[in-house]
């Protein structure tokens, strides 16, 4: 291979003559071989467009040539494009709150602008990474407006694959309307209810998730871009920062704002743990309806049996015919992952000192894989586990008549100790508690099943309400 | 001691003759010697209310007598008020999704209300525990709507303290903007900044830490008062419903409201989720603040010194003299409490299952103890650290004229290679980059005093900007 | 109330005077309001026994004089025996890494001392707080001795308790050891057990526990007395080390010992995180028993109904006659907040600077709590459900007769695809697969009850080996 | 592209004809689109190493022929070697609890078996994924069983790294041993002590990190080979169990063992939480270092300055000559994600059910990276930054001679009180607390200079203590 020589303030080093990168990303690539894992693409394509509107702000400001700005233009609109994607080396975490991805940048931009101009690369007298690519920037604030647009990004497509997996529940909320089967409390029989109460609660609960994360997603907006290294904007001038903002928003039609307090929103990464926070109620959210539906769909012969689920695979190597829900499954452990995540994000914010929070590479890491992991896994459910879903009404039914939990209805007629001993002595007769009221003559058989009709159980009012008379009568 | 006999349906028990609580109070005393913590009392008092306003629901819906509503409403009274506090002696975790505390509740008004109607303690067939004072209730509506009601007003106190705090940190922004020290960012010497903007950044975060808890705590309000066992009111009169929220919502002052969605609003528990996460981000924030200030503050010698905060008790039994910065202290210790509260409140939340999660009380245990400490930190490091809190001038200046960071401003003047070439040298010969600037005739005197002016570098903009000129020129 | 006027090198201040406490107690207690639970008194015993020792190694090493150390000794005693409780007022949560705490001893004793020697309460000058109390020690050595005392102490209770617990399991395993059952993957239908081998599994890993406890308890007994202030021994000789820790082994009967390296053991917090690792471990395993128990448990009617369990309390307030598994949910919630503390200790741990962990206070706190709830809940857990659990052996029987795990054990014979295609068929058609096979002559009636004989299933095995002849032939 | 048809119960599909790969690998690639990490490489490795030896012992067994199993054992060899590495395509997390990982290897092995003896992929007839290549196994033992290898060789390495560190701490322990400096409590100034004991702490503890590690990883030995469904060990030999695991060590040079209980082995999860429990506590303590390190090299000259660390790239962007502790930073962020990771481990694993943690990806996924983060980072933390680390010699004494902490010593000839006055006045006045006790004649100035010797002050000992003389004399 052949190779160039490359300069920075602590020596020199040798870099392959075809590579887009510099000395400070061999550097960072030396210093950081951790995870394995690169920056998450999205990360990239926004730092991309970060770099794109800077060069064009301070060409308008008078502060870059023209000739090299559009080269830098073209070159980022080249890396959002997806192209020189193999020159982004550097790891997803790593020392230094972000530079090595933002010299890896202005490195790879700077070289491919200088190829664009017909210069060398490595010629950085022409397009230098640091003095044109990066001017009037720091990693300060290019990471973390990076870091923000592609979280904003990211949350918009979970926001949209939460919309249809909230319209899914309210679809099978529709459709299990008029499948009565038993509540159950404490996994104990309870009181009937219809399964498209079940899944109405479950698009009840996801609709706040949506709304929620719509909050957190919002509070994304404010960037600090001209913050340069501190916050105080320092080599930024007030019309560059203004330029910058506006042309980024433009650009990436997402209404980015300059923050109020770019000292504030260069030190603080409350918006990043509000965001990862939302996440983590929805994967709390998500983690108990797919045990619900898990615990529904056990069986077929020794479980509850209430719901089948699509089979997706054979759920084992060694037990033929098995089927799992896996659907379910892949969900819960996505939450999990989710939930890690939210951790090691709060551990880093709280790291934060001073004017910086130089954390930033492993929040931004658990940040966007948990943005990402979570609509993957919320998009396969819906198509995979929650569309096919069927009802097994038969099942449901019967359920809810050998429940003894009806009796709660006899409450207001028979009072909490006489409905007791009915239940503790239909566990020890094996007789039905119908046959036992009509056996001690406690109600007529009219009377009976007008309040033990379980379909009336599962809105609110007294059944048979009429029948008591007497109660109001006392005041 | 004498004694009364109480039974419920799995047998009876001997009751002290004078307690206010019942049979199945004593049973979960008996079961659940867990923590030893009682139940934090604003649970107490919110679940007093909850009871008066069904009592009062129900009479207005013609199912309980005027007298004994009446007694109830009384014996409710007292208990909001602070009477009768040592008959809650059941443990703030307990099994039973919280039938326990629903039942101590139960019984003491039941019994103190009969005492008030002239009756005997126990004699429940003028005021029963379950079908007076528990009418068209359920421990899955009553708990959770009095625990929403003890967050909120406990919210509400943290609020304004968190007010307070903010507050508190714009004063110092204020009194500290003239006082120009350095950034620091990796804890290594940046660029200048003044006191009063880290400050204002603090106050910044705050503010946004109030709406975030703001808003979670406005998803508080929605209450399943009427949801009774699972969320569908069976039992519940459509009008008692309505009647119920209203009452409580008129008693309180608080704008509670009753649930769109009854089972929703029952089984799931993302409002108290959502709320802790909101103080979790706040905890972190804190933590991060207090970190800073006890480094800013570190010293009085072999520390950074730039903060002098009131002496408040001796430091160290050892030490003479010592002082610490304890307030700050308890406010990091605090939000470790939180932010493992919060935790705790997750993994309860994300174990529930279908109707009801009946890991309530460990959620409400934590819940109230965060809100609580949360509040109660914040209010002693307000008084005793923040107020009395002053600048080391002298030290911040000195740290200013003493660092290299100010270089940074030369770099639209001389590139970032000539400027790191300055520092590099300066580190090495003892020289300052001023001196060096000037031995080198890189920039006059009258040129270099206003670049490197480092007041002017807290602001945005480019310092000298005119002395550039060309740069615009080639565009 | 009347005072007394008490000094240190911030001030004065009125103590009552008949408070034992003194001036530093009263700071601590207006600085920190904070949870408003006290000290853990296992942790005020501890510190007693610590100040004894020491009192009785400075005098054996010529630093105190006698009559000094005889009235601290017996007042410590007097405290190690539960007198004087009421004197420790300070907050569980406190800044100052237990200063407060440690003053609060040493001002307790000291004027206890006072009073044996015919004193008056805050005539220091003949018995001295930091003087002649908190002699050749620090709060930095002191409070970690005692924490590490106190939590050795309660886990030794902990370790019992998980033992009868463990044996609990294991009497289960007996006698349920010939109760067949299916067992289940992912909540499906798999292959039988016998419910001995679930509960013997579950004794298993409470034996693991039970080892990892018991190892992370070993690691407290290295004590740093002696250290003083951040573990270098100023102003403790090295004959006083010695001989307080030899002291300490011999009052406590634990065979605590002196660190090897004292400034290690004055800075680290591993000990904590270790110990609380291990319960945290615990705290998982024992939340999916729990989860188990609960599951087979569940019913009566529509749910698993395997097990049942002692009814220990109504288990609702409106549904009559229903009982839940409260003993299983108070371990859940219990494990719910061991996990937590544990965060709080981890965050509190990493939180240490330098030479000391100014968090110790949150992290007594939440380990000190861990240790209590968790043998608490087991505690009550083993006499209230495990003890009384029953099998429910025609459910359990029932299930393996209707369930098709069974088809694995044919899977040596017929292959997995037409094990797999068997119970497809048996699926649609509602045949069993027994009559399936005889149908299509896959096997004779007595080739197949050899193979498909549950309980062969539950040791491992080829049921019927001899049948498949062929297979080894072609090797 | 050409494609073969394959066939499972559910359905057939096509595969790519030279895909390796088969029908259920392609079902899962579909189904768990999640994270777009493949499973880490350890973990297949370790999986073709169970294949080859369930190969073995089932030919030796007399249940596999010869030439199939000499077929598979050549595939598994291959894909140990890194062959076909290509082929593995399922995502990291999964739904199934393994069975897809397993499937995709149980398939490659078989096509590449059937390759191997001329036959076509895709003709299972010869060689079969489930009943050849899986024989005697299923997912649940398959799969835990490659895991424990797999984490256990990763382990291995970290622990080699680990002894790396702690002897590079240990080096550093008696380079530094001369250098005294100020300890700091609180961050306070507290007493001298020696850079060296600082260094020598570090070591202590991560020499505490390695027992613990260790023995976790020890704890990964018993593995359930055999167990096979559910932990019985249906369709598994005794014969064979025995031979499997007797093969696999042999094979791996690591003394796994058969489990004594398969059931226990097969459903709990304790090896993998108890192990990334320790590496959770090396986590938190390599954290606390880390901050410890950045303190100290903070500056250059407006922090504390004690230590200087290698330089290893430019540290901004934008500030020339800037350089930050990156190999530190790099380490706190490891940790963070080592600490979320185990959270999501003990989620993972308390979610268990009956007879399998169907959870086992995600926390598959957690343990082996937290495995692999930890080494990475701790291995170029040690070459880049330990390794070349210096003290600041003149600046360490420097504090010590500016600082009051050395009043300490002073304690046991003046008294607590008159001690601490010292420092008031010195403070008050700026003389040096030297100066005040020669102006009061508190001492004359040669036991001064004996008693406030800073060397003498960093083991334990009394200072001048035959100059107290007289305390002794009244026992």
């Amino acid at each position: 291979m052949s190779y160039r020589i490359e300069r920075d303030f602590l020596g020199e080093k040798q870099v392959p003559q075809d590579a887009y990168y510099g000395i400070q990303t061999l550097r960072a690539v030396e210093n950081f071989p951790i995870t394995g894992v690169p920056i998450h693409f999205e990360l990239i394509v926004a730092l991309a467009h970060v770099k794109k509107a800077a060069a064009q702000a301070n060409a308008a400001t008078h502060m870059l040539p023209a000739p090299i700005m559009q080269a830098i233009v073209q070159a980022a609109d080249e890396v959002a494009g997806g192209q020189w994607a193999d020159q982004f080396i550097v790891d997803s975490i790593q020392g230094g709150a972000g530079t090595s991805i933002n010299m890896n940048m202005n490195e790879v931009l700077a070289n491919r602008a200088l190829e664009i101009m017909g210069r060398e690369k490595g010629d950085y007298f022409y397009c230098n990474p640091n003095n044109h690519v990066n001017m009037s920037q720091s990693t300060n604030d290019a990471i973390p407006t990076a870091l923000k647009i592609a979280a904003h990004r990211l949350a918009d497509r979970l926001l949209e694959t939460l919309g249809t997996l909230q319209a899914g529940f309210a679809a099978k909320q529709q459709a299990f309307d008029d499948v009565i089967k038993m509540g159950r409390t404490h996994l104990q029989d309870a009181v009937p209810i219809r399964l498209g109460q079940e899944f109405g609660a479950y698009a009840a609960v996801v609709g706040r998730d949506i709304k929620r994360i719509s909050s957190a997603t919002a509070h994304l907006l404010p960037v600090n871009m001209g913050a340069t290294a501190v916050g105080t904007g320092l080599n930024a001038k007030p019309e560059y920062i203004r330029e910058v903002v506006r042309l980024l928003a433009e650009d990436l039609r997402i209404p980015i704002e300059s923050a109020a307090d770019l000292v504030d929103a260069t030190q603080n990464t409350d918006a990043y743990t509000e965001l990862s926070a939302s996440l983590k109620v929805c994967a709390v959210n998500l983690s108990k309806i797919c045990n619900d539906i898990r615990l529904m769909a056990s069986g077929p012969r020794t479980g509850l049996s209430e719901l089948s689920l699509p089979a997706r695979q054979p759920g084992s190597s060694i037990m033929p015919g098995k089927v799992n829900p896996v659907m379910a499954e892949v969900v819960n452990q996505t939450a999990f992952q989710v939930m890690g995540n939210d951790h090691t994000i709060c551990l880093a914010s709280e790291a934060g000192q001073f004017e910086l929070n130089v954390m930033g590479p492993v929040i931004a890491f658990n940040l966007l894989q948990s943005l990402k992991i979570l609509r993957n896994a919320i998009d396969v459910f819906v198509r995979y586990a929650l569309e096919g879903m069927e009802a097994n009404r038969d099942r449901c039914r019967t359920y809810v008549s050998n429940s003894f939990g009806i009796v709660t209805a006899l409450n207001p007629h028979l009072g909490y100790e006489v409905a007791a001993g009915l239940v503790k002595e239909a566990l020890k007769t094996g007789m039905t508690v119908q046959d036992l009221i009509l056996e001690r003559s406690l109600l007529t058989k009219e009377e009976m099943d007008v309040i033990l009709d379980p379909v009336q159980m599962t809105t609110p009012g007294i059944a048979g309400e009429w029948l008591i008379g007497h109660n109001g009568d006392t005041d």
